[in-house]
């Protein structure tokens, strides 16, 4: 029974973004109930970090999950940020594909997503209202506002159901929102460990959370110090595409394909788009809509064979060095640390990309599993940890490659050591709607390994020199048992008293505090 | 310097879906070169079954595979389905989250992004635009068009550039598109592999492919069966939340809440309606819209405590114990091959699924690398092979966690083996928008264990024999070759003649052609 195409269109619909996500949340990430949660932290504490800094100002956050019933919980979300201007709160939190970071510059968050993820999970499993307040500044003075909403998927917009105006002294954003199917733990894919590595990363935040249990834990800056403000970049010419040149140029308002190029790429200079001229032949001084995609390919190929300058690298603020050995001693208290942040490189031929890698060995480093450690990688994005899909992972795959035996590491999976590696740039490849996993670009996988062998160097070092230093003692424990027994029977046998030894023994032994205390006596 | 909300939202946007995927493409699985055509093929296969197979037409597709030059090729597919009505063809390949799959029905697609995402990664990658031409029927008269367009992704529309009417003496669909960035591959996550595995799970159908070096492959259809057409299936009272029931009750043109109930859930009577009032005390003669979710979270809860009838399977189609093994043996032509299909059951309470497993030993199975074979796993969800992500999967992980051993498998990675599982579900759960993975419910983890170990324990058998014979034939072999000698030898020392001892030596090793043709004689 063969049946016509009319038949089978007659059912052809359109879904909103919010439709789409509520048939298909695991694509947010909201996937199990532990994950599901941990992401509901993660969107949360991504996005407060990003408006604080923005706004220039040191972040602080304040976290209380609360427990009504088995898997029901009541989180409060509270940050210091600049707030929400009331007319954007429901586009940011109902919104699907709505938000101020689709620009060129790094940040945590980029993809509209996370807020009304959250916002659209919790009422899924409750069906209740999120309710927001917002303190924001006009004009130099504080405005604040409380609303409940709900949101309209169909619409992919909010519904307010109540509003009014509160009078308040600061600025910031608090979310209350109502979870069903999620449940708190203290495993590595947890809430709990979410914030511990997210302090590793950000020594400058301050984050105060209170548990189910109503225990308060508080991670205390371990650095005074506000990052610098990423800025916007322009695109490099080695890294846009013709499909690129021809977007841009049906969005411009420039009236000269050439102003187009230079006031929208970085290091493009006249003199650079006179002589792209020179080699395609092509009259840049059209109008930008009236490029052909033959010639926007003939463009990129020509920056593909000039020299530029490197993408501009005040766009990338990686942790630093410092810092990021600041962040682990905090956390992991270990007997040994060393951190390095690489110069900035590039991966598909322009965006510009840094990594920073950190080993610490002791201490709380590693993984207690039962009562072996296991080593530890911490996987973090422009500061953000990334907890789950560590198999696809660059990072996961660029640290496993390395042959660890070379730094006096036996089997990387049972050494007592945490792996901290981060990728900073304005564009990191992910993977997947979740932005879990980085995509292993060769440059990327190249890098994670220089970085992470240069600091697995120092390890070896400290590792070599512990041993030696263990053997060291070991020979001077035998001098010390047996030197003064042999001495003892030989003045016995020579019937002669024991002469002084201490002062030869200790300097063979070297050491110095004994030669000291003798010398001083 | 600290800067006021205001300014920071200066920069608000809202993106199409169009837009968002332009700037994450890898979340429509297009990452790397290989992978990206592959998705390619698996999108526009994909659509050509469901379309056939909904239309009660045995699948046949033509693909030709041109490379124009280094990583540019021009792509035709063309399918002999019921045809795109021309109002719809911009609507399927231009408009992202628009289709008509969006229903409880097991189909190989279901996001309506797939079409549109070859389209955009064309234009992405190249300018073109696309050609399309399509014949549907019309009150049984066939209709041709042909229209060339180019995707608006501004607006999430196409842009149609050229139309006209053909004349055509069958239905189906043509699409012609040009990419550049991608690269044909033999590799097992290249597009021949794919093309290869699918036509494992669908023996029904036939696809003539040239490759880009001119070879024609064939792949011929196993069985002139076409599949049951599966039915849309009503919810389970198991499966549904009170988010469902909310808004279903939004959406619903019925005027009480009971009838909505008995219309729109199965296994749902007016007694099993009367008994939910009873239970939850709830007036269930109200209007839809007069539900509140703290009684619709009453009323699932009350579902979870009935015994219901399981799902019903009429909407499961899966492929076959008879026909998993006919394309295993069509394909890998193996020694042994074995397949089961396991009756439905549900995850997550209420949605059904299948899980079919089946194994082949020798011939073609497993993976040659090197000179060592390998084994390889098939993973397929509603007859697609998945091939990335195999890691986080739960068809690999319910592999894994198989004791192999058990089943006379030492090494599960290094057995010259393919496993094939198959999920059948009206909705399975993928972890990624690249639909490459199975979350890991425990209930399909459970069903892929259990299919697969029934599978291994024939395969066991018929390893345990095969060796029971090898030894059974070295036993003859020494047999046959020293009673002849030993009895010359003692002929000769007792000067007789050699007795006849064929028939019992024959008898003795078994080999009743032997004794056949002695009988003969």
């Amino acid at each position: 029974m063969e049946r016509q195409a009319s038949e089978l269109f007659e059912e052809f619909k359109e879904l909103t973004a919010s439709e789409f996500f509520r048939r298909n949340k695991q694509m947010l990430g909201f996937s199990g109930k532990i994950r599901s949660l941990t992401m509901v932290f993660h969107e949360l504490i991504t996005n407060s970090f990003d408006a604080a800094e923005e706004a220039g100002i040191l972040p602080e956050i304040k976290i209380d999950l609360k427990r009504l019933d088995k898997d029901h919980y009541i989180l409060r979300h509270r940050d210091n940020g600049p707030g929400i201007p009331e007319d954007f709160i429901t586009k940011v939190f109902c919104t699907m594909f709505a938000g101020s970071k689709f620009r060129n510059i790094q940040s945590r968050g980029q993809q509209g997503l996370g807020c009304s993820g959250c916002v659209l999970l919790s009422q899924m499993t409750t069906g209740k209202p999120a309710r927001v307040t917002s303190g924001y500044k006009v004009n130099g003075e504080i405005k604040g506002v409380q609303m409940t909403f709900k949101m309209d998927v169909k619409k992919n917009q909010g519904l307010i159901l109540d509003k009014k105006e509160i009078p308040l002294d600061s600025t910031g954003v608090c979310i209350e929102l109502h979870f069903k199917d999620v449940s708190y733990s203290l495993s590595e894919q947890g809430a709990y460990e979410y914030i511990r590595r997210t302090m590793i990363a950000n020594p400058h935040a301050k984050i105060t959370f209170r548990d189910p249990t109503g225990h308060v834990y508080i991670f205390d800056r371990a650095s005074e110090e506000i990052p610098p403000l990423p800025k916007e970049v322009l695109p490099h010419p080695r890294g846009v595409t013709a499909d690129d040149l021809i977007f841009m140029a049906k969005h411009t308002d420039k009236r000269r394909f050439r102003s187009m190029l230079t006031s929208n790429l970085s290091r493009m200079s006249t003199k650079r788009v006179n002589e792209i001229e020179e080699i395609t032949g092509i009259d840049l001084n059209k109008r930008p809509k009236d490029m052909k995609w033959e010639e926007a390919e003939q463009i990129v190929e020509t920056f593909r064979k000039m020299d530029f300058m490197a993408p501009p690298t005040s766009g990338l603020i990686p942790i630093g060095q410092e810092q990021v050995e600041k962040g682990m001693i905090e956390i992991l208290d270990p007997e040994f640390v060393a951190a390095t942040t690489r110069k900035p490189v590039t991966y598909r031929g322009g965006v510009a990309f840094v990594i920073e890698s950190g080993i610490s060995y002791g201490g709380e480093s590693g993984r207690l599993i039962g009562d072996q450690k296991k080593a530890e990688i911490m996987r973090f994005a422009n500061r953000v940890p990334l907890t789950f899909d560590q198999g696809s992972c660059a990072i996961t795959e660029g640290l496993k490659s390395i042959d660890w035996k070379r730094y006096g590491i036996r089997d990387l999976d049972n050494a007592p050591i945490t792996v901290f590696v981060n990728i900073v740039s304005t564009n990191v490849p992910y993977l997947s709607t979740g932005k879990q996993s980085v995509a292993p670009e060769p440059e990327i996988l190249h890098e994670v390994r220089q970085a992470t062998m240069k600091v697995a160097r120092k390890l070896q070092k400290y590792l070599r020199a512990k041993k030696a230093e263990k053997e060291e003692a070991m020979r001077s424990q035998i001098f010390e048992t047996y030197v003064p027994i042999i001495l003892k029977e030989a003045a016995a046998l020579a019937e002669t008293d024991v002469p002084e030894y201490e002062h030869v023994l200790a300097k063979v032994t070297r050491k110095p505090k004994i030669l000291e205390e003798l010398d001083d006596e």
